[in-house]
C-alpha cells in the first residue's frame, strides 16, 4: 500500500517540480512538492539499493547499503553547499542524527513494544555501535568545537580537514570489521537466524540499477529547486535556519527509511529496526558529513566540523540516552516514549533558538 | 529508639516553632529549630504515606509513594517560591538530586558494605533507572541551560513549561509501565521475594490519614517560618544562597528518608536503598521541579528551568558516577566510599562558590 | 633484545648527559639525548620495582607498584614545577592520561587483535576501574574548573588542596579494597590463574633496590636538565607548551611502559596490558597529580587543579570512549583502532591550539 502512495507521488510530484521550477511558482508550494516528491523517490532509491545488494552477496551488498543508505541526505547537502548554505548543512546533519537516535528509534521502540511486552535485538551489535556513535559524536565533533575557539580559519580548517579523514577511515575499517575480519564472530545464532530471512531481492540488477539511476537523478534536479525555497519558506512561517536544517530537511531526507524501520519493529525484527536507526545515524557522521566536509573545499564556502553548542549537547545527550537504553539488548514502550520526549524537547528548543 | 527521638523532637519541636515565630525570637536559634522540627515531622509523613500505601494495595500505594514521597520538599518550596527565592529553590532541588545520588547511596553502600562483603540489587531495575537519570538529568536539565542563552525571558518560560509538562507526562507513564502494564516484567524472582517482605502496616488507615495530614499541616506552618531565616542565618555564617539551598534545605528535606536507606542497607535489603536513594532522585527530578515550575506562574517571580553550571555539572557527573557504580547490579563500602568523596568535592565546591 | 638496547642507551646516555649539561651543548641536541636517555632509564625502574614487587608479596608489592609506576613522571614534574613551568605539568599529566588510556590501550587492542581475533579481560576489574575512571577525570577534574569561574586565587588553591587530599584518600582506600578486603573477591578463576603466572623475580631484593637507586638519581639528574631546554626546543619547532606537555613529555615518561602493554596484549595476556593502561591513569590522576597540587605549596608558583578546557574535553571523552569499548571484557583490533584515532585526533587539536 505504502509503495503504491510512493509511485503515486513521484508519477505525479516529479512533473509538477518540473514545470513549477521552470515556471516559477511559488516558493511556499513548491517546497512542499519537492519535500512529497523526495520522499517519495527516497524510498526508491531505497528499494533499489537492498535490491542491489541481496544480488550482490553480503560483503558488497553491506558497501552499497553503507553507501548509499543516506544517497538523498548526501545529494540534497550538496546542493545546499553549493548555494552557500554551510549552517544548513549541518544543522540538517544534527537533524538527521537526532531524527535516527530519537525519534526512528523512539517510534520503533515505542510501535513495537505496543504490540509486544519486550524485544530484544543483539547486545554485540549494539556496543560495537555504542562505541562508535562515542567516538565519532563525542570525540570527533565535540573536539573541534573547544579546539578551534582560538584557531584562526585556516587552522580550523585543517584540523576540520585531518578530523574527516580519521572518521572515513575509521568508517572503512568499521566495514571492513563487519563485513569481513569479524563477519558473524559476535553474533548470536538466535540473532543471525533472524537476519538471514527476507533474502530474496524484490527486484532483479537491471531494474535496480535503472531505478537507482533515474531516481538518483530526480532527487537531484528536486534538490537542487529545494534549496532554492529555504529562504522564502523561512521567513514566511518565522522558522530559523536551524530549524529548517534540524527539523524539515532531516525529516524529508529520512522519511521512507523511518516508515521502514517502524514496520521492522511492528514485524518484531528488531535487529533490522535499531540495524537503521543507528547504522543510518553512524553512516551520516562517520562518512556523510566528513565527505562533505572534504567535498566542501570545491567549492566557495568551505564548511568546517564546527556545530553549534545546541546542537553539539544535543547531540551527545541523545548519544547518551540511546546507549543507555539500548546496552540491555531489551526494548519496551517506555524506551521508545523516553526517547521520543527527548526530540520533543529538542525540537522545542531548536524552534526558539 | 529513632522513632522515639523522632515523637520527642516532634512534641518539643512543633510549640517551640510556634511560640518562637509569634515572638520573633533569634533567627539563627529559630533556623535550627525549624529544621529540627521538619526532620522529625518529615519521618511520620514518611511513615504514614508507608503505612497508606500497603492497605491501599500496590497500585494505588506507589502512586502514593511516588506523590507524596517528597512532600515535604515541595512545601518548603513552595514557600520559597511565594518569597521569591527563586535560586534557593532551583539550589534546594539540586540539592535534594545529589543528596539523594551521592549522600543517601553512598552511605547505603558504605554502611552496609562494612557488615557484607557484596551486596546485590535488581539489575533490571537499576537500568531502567539509568535511562530516566539521563533523560531527566542529562537531557532535560542541560538543554534549556545551552538553549536559552540567546533567548529573552518569554521564550525561556515557554521552553521551560514544555519540558516541565514532558518530564511529568513520562513521570506519569513511567508511574503506567511499572506498576501497570510491566509490573514484575523485569523482576528476578530473586530481588522479587526480598521485596515482599514487611507488608504489614504500622498504622491502620484512619490513623494514618490522621498523622499525614496533621503533620503535613505542620511542615508547612514550620516551612514559612523556616524560609524567612534565609536571609539572617546566610549573613552570620558567611553562606551563599547556593549553599543554603543545596546543603542545608537538601539535607533538612531528606534527612528522614536518607536515615531509613542506611538501616534498610545495613539489613542487607539494597532494592529499597536503592529505590529511596534513586527514586527519590527521580521523583525530585521528573515531578517535584518541573510542578514548581508551573505552580510558579501562580506567584510573582516565575521559575524557568534554568540551573547554574556548578549545579548542572554536579548533578550530570552524578549521575554518570552513579549509573557506573550501579550497572553490575552490585555495591561494597568502596562504590559508597566514591560516591561520598563525590559529594564532599561538590560541596567544598558551593562553599566556595 | 628490548632489555639489550636499553642497557646500551643508559650505558651511553648517562654519561653524555652529564657532559652535555656541564659544557651547555646545543639544547635541542640534548633534548632528544635527555629523551632517550630517560626512556631507558624507566625501563629499568620498572623492573626494578617488578622484581622488588615479586618478593616484597602481593600486599606490598602492589603498593610499591602503586608507587612507583609513575617516578619518572613525578621527577620530572617536580622538577617542571621548581622552574615554574605550571601549565607544562598539567599538559604532560593530561598527556599522561590519554597516553596511557588511548595509545597504549589502543596499541595493545590492536597488536593483540592482528594475532587473536577476540581477547578477553576481567570485565569487574574493567568496571572497578570505570567507576574511579569518572571520579577522579570526570568529578575530580571538571568540578574546579567549573566552579573556580567566580573563584579569587586564594579560594582555588583551598577547593583544588581539599580535592586533592580527597583523590590520594580515595587512591589509598582503593588499594586497600584491592589488596586487603576484597582480595580475589570480585576476580573470576579463569583470569586469576593468568596473572599467577610469571611469578619468578628478574633481580633480587640487594641489587633491585640497587638498580632502583641508581635509576631514580639519574632521572632526577637527566630531568632538572630536560626541563631546562623545553623553552629553546618550543621555539625552535614552533611546538606549544602544551603540546611538548601533553605529547612530548608525557610519551618520554611512559614509553617503557607502553612497550611491555603491547607485549603483554600479544602474548595474549590482556588483564596485565589493561591493568597497565587503565591503572597507570588511575595512578597519575589520583597520586601523582594530587600530590604535585600539595608539593606545588612549597614551590614558588602553586598549581591549582585547573586544566585548559581542551585538556578537560580530551580527557573526559578518552575515558568514556574507554569505558564504553572494555565495559563487555573483550577487545579487538577495531576496538583498539578506534583509540588511535581518538589519540589522532587531539594530538592534531593540540598541535595547533
Amino acid at each position: 500500500m505504502m509503495d503504491k502512495l510512493f509511485t503515486v507521488l513521484v508519477l505525479i510530484g516529479v512533473p509538477i517540480s518540473i514545470i513549477g521550477s521552470i515556471f516559477h511558482w511559488p516558493a511556499v508550494i513548491m517546497f512542499i512538492v519537492y519535500c512529497l516528491t523526495i520522499v517519495a523517490l527516497a524510498s526508491f532509491i531505497g528499494k533499489a539499493t537492498e535490491s542491489l545488494a541481496i544480488v550482490m552477496g553480503p560483503r558488497i551488498g553491506g558497501l552499497l547499503n553503507a553507501t548509499f543508505g543516506n544517497a538523498v541526505e548526501l545529494i540534497i547537502s550538496i546542493f545546499a553547499l553549493k548555494a552557500g548554505l554551510v549552517s544548513i548543512v549541518l544543522a540538517s546533519l544534527t537533524g538527521s542524527v537526532l531524527g535516527n537516535l530519537l525519534l526512528v528509534a523512539g517510534l520503533s521502540f515505542f510501535v513495537g513494544g505496543l504490540k509486544f511486552k519486550r524485544q530484544s535485538f543483539d547486545i554485540n551489535e549494539a556496543r560495537h555501535n555504542a562505541g562508535l556513535l562515542i567516538f565519532a559524536v563525542i570525540v570527533a565533533f565535540v573536539i573541534p568545537e573547544v579546539f578551534t575557539r582560538t584557531m584562526n580559519d585556516r587552522e580550523t580548517m585543517i584540523l576540520s580537514i585531518g578530523i574527516s579523514i580519521t572518521l572515513i577511515v575509521l568508517y572503512l575499517a568499521a566495514l571492513l570489521f563487519k563485513f569481513v575480519t569479524h563477519r558473524g564472530v559476535y553474533q548470536s545464532e538466535h540473532h543471525a537466524d533472524l537476519t538471514k530471512q527476507d533474502e530474496e531481492p524484490e527486484w532483479g540488477k537491471g531494474k535496480a540499477l535503472l531505478v537507482l539511476t533515474a531516481a538518483t537523478v530526480a532527487v537531484a534536479y528536486v534538490s537542487e529547486h529545494l534549496v532554492d525555497t529555504f529562504d522564502v519558506v523561512g521567513k514566511t512561517f518565522g522558522w530559523s535556519e536551524l530549524f529548517i536544517g534540524i527539523i524539515i530537511v532531516a525529516i524529508v531526507g529520512n522519511a521512507a527509511e523511518h516508515a521502514s524501520a517502524v514496520i521492522m519493529a511492528y514485524k518484531n525484527k528488531m535487529d533490522v529496526a535499531v540495524e537503521i536507526a543507528v547504522g543510518s545515524t553512524l553512516q551520516v557522521a562517520m562518512f556523510v558529513l566528513p565527505l562533505l566536509v572534504l567535498l566542501s573545499l570545491l567549492f566557495t564556502a568551505s564548511m568546517p566540523l564546527i556545530f553549534t553548542w545546541p546542537e553539539l549537547i544535543s547531540m551527545v545527550t541523545a548519544v547518551l540516552l540511546m546507549i543507555m537504553l539500548t546496552n540491555d539488548g531489551d526494548s519496551n514502550w517506555f524506551d521508545g516514549l523516553v526517547l521520543l520526549a527527548a526530540y520533543v524537547i529538542m525540537g522545542l528548543g531548536f524552534y526558539f533558538v
